[in-house]
């Protein structure tokens, strides 16, 4: 295809924007406002709505005249053919899972214009130089099972099946990825894994979740690598003991412990220029006039180096110790009664290192950016890196990979209120097809 | 009967044993050595495994000979009669739900130990000259149902019955105490009240639940009163956000407002010389890579006065509102970043005041380890204030009351390794039946 009959190809504002509605019925979330799409989502991944979302991808994209398989993992990979079939198709994908009070626009913005991208090739009779796929993964948030990107993790060969098929939901629940997989009849027979489901290139549209475009009144961000992530769970060990009877002398109090732990991971992340966020706590037993003996919390902690993210671990690793051990850190023990020593306990759940994107596919979205803006593009278009992990971290491991952004309303995101304009989200939807077809013909090139 | 009467009855301390660890088959909680005895208790109120150990009380005192019955908030109460059945029972009593992960002696020993007296005084025909009567209170933990003494506080007419009922479980479930009370079928028909049921007077042996009498190598407590407490459900109200791309000034982050409230809470505490604990957290939406938008809490503050416990309820709610307005409490901001505006709401969910027992059930008590110890009981026993609350602090509202204390362990209370030595056990149990039978003779005085 020629630059001009590139140019020429439009999407559906308003059949994009359908199809994103559409697929909110499932899992609908609170509500923010009046109108009937004005509500969050609480789409878990494997969950009932989960299932019920995928299985309207599957029919849709199989209506397209798709191959639609189904991996170990759940991934659902649909691929329209080309003029040669005999190489990997270029996909353009993200996920359909959400956070539990999440928007409607995280992940499911993604799929449906990639799915928009499927839409508007057939209507106008285009045959792409190679095939050209649409993919779905699963729990991409770890909201539920405590990973987030795990099933591209898996199919980059970075996370092991089998680990991931045993991850147990978080919140004291018993399924595990496998279990639900099963339960919702989407546990593939094909082993999640470049191997058996090979890619030529990666591209993921993405409302950008934080504030940046907003705020500089640009349309599209040309998104260059993604910021490094640690997951952990911290469990202090003090002892359940008496709130009435028990001087404070005589308290090995977790919750106390792991209050100051919070809040100095909060101030060693701010001296580190890096993010420090917990963003679960459970604790036992659980009763008013019991101090709780153990407390679990999550930490995730971010930064645009791997350097920076590891050398904060290890400071929160001595300071959390030293604070459980009744040591004053950062004089937080000042005014306060000393007690009895806790324990601290690290379990790592995931690492996401920082990521470059591939130069090719950053090119061929600059490039389709170009082709929509023309003299304004260096206006409205920002080169960045993303706050979120996203699948493209692992589809990057192992193929061409780059994502565009779109903006979101006050940079908010993991809320109902989460807000991308329609017209936004089909100017991405654009840029994605646009950069989709450029790579093919970089490809035949 | 003569004082030598009352000191040649003897309570039998391995039957008294064998009905404490016989009741807690129902209810069985964690391991902590390998005995059969050696575990804790996990029995909450109304909870099916409380419906046994209630249809065994009432099982057993109806074959001691009493009248059972049982009253709208469940309270059981069996009377044995004495030689003039026209006023009041003198009671001994005390409370057979637990903590979730409390231990074998909490309330139960009351209970158990009221009962062997049933047993000592049917076994030697003794005939008191006004009806004695135990009691089992409902809920008296307020670890199921959030308010501790509620029953004996209904009994009282110091909490509304409607109110009571209308109760909702703590962690999230939708049963109240009324729903709980038919489910297991002991919603009585006689109003909860004292003047349904009325008492001439009501003695509770309990364990300690601190470290004082056995530090000082004492055998009885005479408790002389109880320190004030006050409990209350905090809700924080921030933002839900991306961990990954809200930076820390755009974050209404509610659990780092909330790590804050409760280590300033436990340093006014420790400068007002009183108790400030948390025992319960439960945050919303809880996904590792959501900032939390809620958080409830729940605190506890303890102090011998009354004005004490005001006057912390007062600075609280005045630090609490500035950690959340963003204001800098006790240098807690420091080497912080600055975030948006929480919103912080106080509800009160019990108030239990300052209590004096009565002069004449303490100095039965008094007597009654005179009795036991003779020129030891200087040495043997001290005269105390309780740091938990009991259902004496309500009987006290209505008539006349006092508590024996016998030796926790270690100091250590709602806590599945709480232990009283057998022989401690008896030894309380002989000054509950020995107070008892004195009072029963200062009545007839
Ligand atoms: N985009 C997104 O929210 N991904 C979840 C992984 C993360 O927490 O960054
Ligand atoms: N004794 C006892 O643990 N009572 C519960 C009420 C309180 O928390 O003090």
């Amino acid at each position: 295809m020629s630059e001009k009959d590139v140019s020429s190809l439009k999407v559906n504002q308003d059949r994009l924007i359908g199809d994103i509605h559409h697929t909110c019925q499932w899992g609908t979330g609170e509500r923010w406002g009046t109108a009937s799409t004005e509500t969050g989502m609480s789409r878990l991944s494997l969950s009932d709505a989960d299932k019920e979302a995928r299985d309207w991808f599957v029919a849709t994209t199989k209506d397209l005249g798709c191959k639609t398989t189904v991996d170990a993992m759940g991934n659902i990979f649909a691929v329209r053919p080309g003029l040669n079939n005999n190489v990997p198709p270029t996909f353009a994908g993200s996920h359909l899972d959400t956070q539990p009070t999440g928007g409607r626009y995280d992940g499911i913005l993604g799929v449906t214009a990639a799915v928009e991208m499927l839409k508007v090739l057939n209507e106008n009779w285009v045959e792409t130089e190679y095939p050209v796929g649409v993919v779905n993964w699963t729990n991409e948030e770890g909201a539920r099972f405590p990973i987030s990107m795990v099933s591209s993790g898996v199919w980059a060969g970075a996370i092991a099946q089998d680990h991931a098929h045993n991850l147990v939901e978080v919140g004291g629940g018993t399924a595990t990825m496998k279990s639900e997989l099963e339960r919702i009849a989407y546990l593939g027979s094909v082993p999640a894994s470049h191997a058996s489901t090979p890619m030529a290139a990666h591209f993921e549209l993405h409302i950008e979740q934080g504030p940046i475009l907003e705020a500089e009144n640009r349309k599209i961000g040309i998104v260059k690598g993604v910021q490094a992530y640690r997951w952990f769970t911290i469990t202090v060990r003090g002892g359940d003991c008496h709130t009435g009877t028990t001087d404070f002398k005589n308290r090995a109090d977790a919750l106390l412990a792991a209050s100051k732990m919070i809040l100095q991971s909060h101030r060693a992340a701010t001296k580190a220029k890096a993010l420090a966020s917990t963003g679960i706590l459970t604790l036992r037993p659980g009763s008013t006039n019991t101090v709780p003996g153990t407390v679990r919390f999550s930490l995730d902690i971010r930064a645009a180096k791997d350097e920076t993210v590891e050398a904060l671990e290890e400071q929160l690793k001595r300071d959390f110790a030293a604070i459980a051990a009744g040591e004053d850190v950062g004089n937080l023990n000042e005014g306060g009664t000393p007690g009895k020593r806790c324990e601290v306990e690290w379990r790592t759940d995931s690492v996401s290192e920082a990521i470059n994107f591939h130069e090719d596919c950053i090119s061929c979205v600059t490039e389709s950016a170009r082709g929509i803006f023309g003299d304004r593009a260096e206006d409205l278009t920002k080169s960045m890196i993303s706050g979120a992990g996203h699948d493209s971290v692992y589809t990057s491991k192992r193929v061409p990979t780059s994502m565009i952004f779109v903006p979101s309303k006050d940079g908010v995101s993991h809320n109902p209120v989460e807000y991308t304009s329609p017209e936004d989200c089909a100017l991405g939807a654009q840029v994605l097809l646009g950069a989709v077809l450029r790579y093919d013909r970089m490809r035949a090139a």
